[in-house]
């Protein structure tokens, strides 16, 4: 992941976007990026919109985590760390015996 | 990367989450991490969100990055070749001699 | 709608919060109560959604209403006005003929 | 209020898409209206988006009001007593006493 770091911030530093791009203008086009993934599924179902839009959908998803390890780098966050720090987060709030099967919050567990 | 997907399955795995999952909510959801990352940011600038919610942002971007594997994982898609794919594709759109220093789109440029 | 501005233009008023509300921050926060809405459907049917979570449905709509209120106030749109203008542009690129029954984007018909 | 649902349900119908619009799909294009509101500020100062882009900005912020008027109409929502309902709620969760000029949250205040 450090290799794929370094090739988008290489991509970025050839352009000279870094003026633009404060973390609170990723988080937004980190979200934008996720709504033109959540467009392929528009008035579809998941089947269909794979179907149609295979190629569409890896680049949106491409596009998403292009903006999260660019946020990541330039807040100094460790990514797969963080992930893995969630994980065990996750793991106290939705205790398998709990949250097995069901599609509750943990505050509603 | 392999390693981390592996993770995140076996913990659905280990909750029976997969029947939810199916790909159009996967998209949903990380549309709304994405957006409670973007909620640390709400009326307030880079640095004051950054001081004020530094483990809040991990946390959120850890979950935006969880969302992304999954969606990855379950509809076949190696996200690191469709990142380096991507790449290449703006290499094509944003040509530095053009896209230095700009904020415009490539339709624009 | 112009009794329903007045109201929220004097709810923020009081409160002396326009100095937050530039139209950047206005378009973050409309889009991050559109995702507390989209939340009430996380994993769920509309119908479950609806079953469960009426009120909360009807308090986040509210908000959605409240920020666009807030923002064409602010910027100088006639909402109204705004929305029979892109009717009519919609009828235009959603033609009867070509669009009955499709859910194909105009650009696609 | 009215007749404005009226003349976006008309627009529906013509067009046999209540087909697609259930409710979890709606609130979906209600965010994605909103993220193309959103985009026209992306890199952007708030002055930028609004000289550079006011005609879309009309445009996008419609679309937020036209899926907000259909979503009310459809679940059965009357959108003029939610917003005041939900008024009266903030007048609670943000006394002015304690809010006036915060940026802060009322779980926060």
């Amino acid at each position: 992941m450090n290799e794929l770091t370094k090739r988008v911030v290489a991509f970025r530093e050839a352009r000279n976007w870094k003026q633009f791009h404060n973390p609170k203008d990723l988080a937004i086009s980190l979200n934008l990026e996720a709504s033109e993934l959540l467009e392929l599924f528009q008035w579809k179902s998941s089947e269909d919109a794979i179907s149609d839009k295979y190629n569409d959908l890896s680049d949106e998803l491409a596009d998403v985590f292009y903006y999260t390890l660019l946020m990541a780098h330039d807040v100094g966050i460790d990514l797969e760390k963080a992930l893995l720090d969630k994980l065990e987060k996750n793991e106290m709030n939705y205790p398998v015996q709990k949250a097995f099967g069901s599609n509750k919050k943990y505050t509603e567990l």
